[in-house]
């Protein structure tokens, strides 16, 4: 039954896949009983979730979306990737609206073929990441000899270089998991850096039985998500809101994070990621189209579903 | 009447502005009377245009609208920006389309607000060129202290990115004329490495009264055009045709580049350019709406107007 908690590898890119615990009711985690949101004190039972837009930044058609959804409140959270060139428009945004919760999304692959993005640390630091025309990896190839320690400067450079334009960064994550799932070396680089700026990770306890060196590093003051919901290539277009409205209605107790792709269907970014479908400009509409439905809306308090940010979690923990 | 031969800056935002010889009479150009289609054994009176778009890479909207007028035959010739994250779009598009005109549009300023781009050296080693936050400056204030050492790094760098994707440029120009309005000193690194690979740079004759470094550091064997024409901000959009046709009816005798900015007025463009009007994206649609309209085709006909590439330019020279 560990299909439904994998972060795997898959297709002609190689991608970290999604993790879909919430239809099964059974779970090997060996952890605690405990949900986050009932050490946070919440009522038994208490179903709570992020939603959560990645990749701000990319392209403007998602800084677009994100700030449309963000403005109308079907998304409540969001991480923005430090090494590309529109993350200028989201830090301005960012800046401008300082109660946003906005995460730094941690890049270190530039994965498009005909738009790409390079390293915020001088290249010459960081060789290890970069490709031979001095772009960040396409894709990771056996790890490509990815150097830990050139990892740690690339982070902290995107922090700091978020930091000095005015963003400050609710919590951390890592863009297509790289630093999730390659190992103990670089998580534990991502989590030292984290620490060192006081902020959560988003991590999963479904991530656990896969993945064991992340319960093996992470400390009792780290927050620990219950579980993830994100849409995989296998669903057709045709069955997007059935996927969602299903994650709803099966939605486990404790925090869940929905990780979406919000972005607009334009000439644009079908351009950007015109060689492959997979979180292409389509699903990117799609995503975008289902959380800024009224169908949403309603299955949200059909269900007694409720909202929660990182900076909520961090805040709550920071009480206990 | 040396206005009409300036590359001066103007506005808010510094600016080489344009230079529009052709619809006076007068020179006083301390130069031979030839022009360069007489030394290249045309008929005394020919008139010849390149026409080049130019900041090829910059944005999706603008390599979209390039390749359209390239295959329409409305363009003959471009330029890229390699520091730029649609690069690898239009590099792509030259390595299949070799026999395409296109030059490198060299690149050492990041000049919008919401989208940025760095240099393609390693940021510690052309640090004089590069912000507090690590992209190109926005502008140069006083040149800001400008490393001619570092401007020559990052250029070969820009060279050597673009051979390296499978482009073999035809020609250097320089964005926003930083290049040539700032001093002998940093036309001079741009020549030491046009020459050093063998590349023409776009220089025209009209430009040596009010900067005088520029025939000191020529050579006989460079090439050098007559005229520039390129619309200005003060033309009013409904006046943009009427600049082109009566640049175009009063064409003077020699080689003559308009140099245009086409791109298309859509949401990624309006985005990108939005701090300002000037070659934002409505600028940039009338652009393409001009060049690729029948008036245009028909003025050419009707003045007999031959079009000229650089790859034909530096050919011809070389016979000679």
């Amino acid at each position: 039954m560990s299909h439904h908690k994998r972060l795997e590898k898959s297709g002609k890119f190689t991608f970290a896949l999604l993790i879909v615990a919430s239809f099964l009711s059974f779970s090997q985690m060996p952890v605690s009983g405990q949900t986050l949101a009932d050490r946070l004190g919440y009522p038994p039972g208490t179903k709570l979730i992020i939603v959560h837009a990645d990749d701000l930044g990319e392209t403007h058609a998602v800084n677009a979306a994100a700030i449309k959804s963000l403005e109308a409140g079907s998304v409540n959270s969001a991480s923005m990737m430090v090494p590309c060139p529109w993350f200028p428009e989201i830090a301005e945004y960012a800046k401008s609206h300082p109660s946003a919760d906005f995460g730094l999304h941690l890049t270190v692959t530039s994965e498009r073929v005909y738009y790409r993005w390079s390293s915020v640390a001088p290249a010459d630091k960081v060789p290890s990441l970069l490709d031979e025309n001095g772009y960040f990896h396409h894709d990771w190839e056996h790890r490509q000899h990815i150097q830990p320690k050139e990892v740690e400067v690339e982070l902290r450079a995107q922090i700091e270089r978020a930091l000095a334009m005015g963003v400050h960064p609710t919590h951390l994550d890592s863009h297509q998991y790289r630093l999730i799932i390659n190992g103990k070396e670089l998580f534990d680089v991502m989590l030292r850096v984290a620490h060192d700026y006081k902020l959560p990770i988003f991590v999963n306890k479904d991530w656990f039985a896969d993945h064991p060196y992340l319960q093996q590093s992470l400390g009792p003051d780290d927050i620990v998500l219950d579980h993830t919901i994100t849409i995989e290539p296998e669903v057709p277009p045709e069955k997007w809101a059935d996927f969602y409205i299903s994650a709803l209605k099966n939605l486990k107790p404790g925090v869940t994070e929905f990780v979406i792709h919000p972005g607009f269907d334009d000439e644009e970014l079908r351009a950007a990621t015109r060689e492959r479908s997979t979180w292409g400009a389509a699903w990117r509409q799609r995503d975008f189209d289902f959380f800024n439905s009224n169908q949403f809306r309603e299955i949200l308090a059909q269900e007694n579903v409720k909202l929660i940010t990182w900076r909520e979690l961090t805040d709550m923990a920071a009480r206990k």
